[in-house]
């Protein structure tokens, strides 16, 4: 595994979440791909607000967990069998409202059966970090 | 803070949930409600699986979330601005298939500004936890 | 790998950490072994404590730790290789003074690669949790 | 509370760890204070090494708590009696022998009732990470 470069690009990771996750449609693009990290961005809609006008814990959750996702994607290519197997998140500050929210995306070890990983979560144009997250991603065997 | 009765009961956090968050409609159902302890029913439908056919993580962080949640308004009372601040799972089993999840749920510690709780994830009828979580809560202030 | 017994009892577990670990020596006591289940003592001295009289977090990270060392060991004999990969800690309650503080472990899943477990640790004596924590190990391979 | 300068320098951290923990004298160095940030040195000696040559989750858990605790402290004065509230830690590789083992914390989100920061340790030298740590803390009220 090189981990140097990735083997799923932004496109090819676009098409895969729309054919794998078409339930998800619309709600996350892929803003940049580089190797070991993924900038994904949730496209806020009503139904990811709760009570105050504030994203929900869920919402913030998915968002996590799908730049993990695609984070381990990118490198190891298109196998939808990884899945989470933990997650720890702090949320910190509440989303400004009418703003996207950008997950950023690092991979801190990427070893032959875990993937482990932190996010970071910002609304857009802002320099404070909204949640804080660490995945934890197993891999299928091969 | 009586920590010995609940002042929501079963059907009163049944009417708060359809009223405050009426995009769940049907998903969770309270099972049973008492002194600091809570069991929520995800009523598992297709938009809450995943490729292989698990339930995914961002199903089973909403019913560790949403138990938590009614866990603590069972004890407080009907304050929807109580939010997550955070949460920490171990996705443990796949799921039974075809089996609705229960979130059993407890708090130990109910402060003045956080509520701290755990919950345990099963598939009706099974003893093998499928998943953990650790949830805290901010409580607003009176 | 039996489930519903363990291979390592009491008098071996403690053995085993007398050998293994003989800096730790009179800290820690094996109150009770059961498959799947521990309860572990921190004799409490005052180098475990810190300003304001509370025992440290540190001390509380490493009672919930071995804790689940021991848990594992009793299941699958003595391999001091096993790690730690994660742990999630939730400081609640500051301990009764002068008691001893008692971890109460069990393991949610016995995998072939990985363990997990949750803790709780208490003042002898009294029903109120001081803090929760969840651990995985990695088992090395035979 | 100014985020942007801190209000205990490097010689006045270095003097209060002295003065309130002389149990850990020699133990940790403090390489770097800047606003919202430090990096905090575990000069690696035997008692914090276990089987198999390892640095021991204990070690790792208090190099990551005192880097918060004193990044904290930096921001906010000397006020010994702020305490963890929670902490997550994923061990991801094991730390190259013989090198001294550095932690470097940023905070997140210094509130008036809670802070939130991250971790990561690396042994000296290396650019992997060996550790991650996401550490909240409880300020007491003025």
């Amino acid at each position: 595994m090189n981990k140097d470069s990735v083997i799923m690009d932004q496109n090819e990771l676009t098409d895969f979440l729309a054919a794998e996750f078409p339930q998800v449609q619309g709600e996350y693009s892929i803003d940049r791909v580089a190797a070991m990290e993924i900038d994904v961005r949730l496209n806020v809609q009503d139904r990811h607000l709760r009570p105050g006008g504030t994203i929900s814990g869920p919402s913030m959750f998915s968002l996590a967990d799908v730049s993990m996702y695609l984070a381990v994607l990118a490198m190891i290519g298109p196998k939808a069998l990884t899945v989470t197997t933990s997650a720890n998140l702090d949320f910190m500050r509440k989303p400004v409202s009418g703003r996207d929210l950008i997950a950023k995306c690092r991979i801190l070890k990427l070893g032959r059966v875990l993937a482990v990983g932190e996010v970071h979560l910002y609304s857009e144009g802002s320099a404070n970090c909204v949640a804080r997250a660490a995945m934890t991603y197993s891999i299928p065997p091969k």
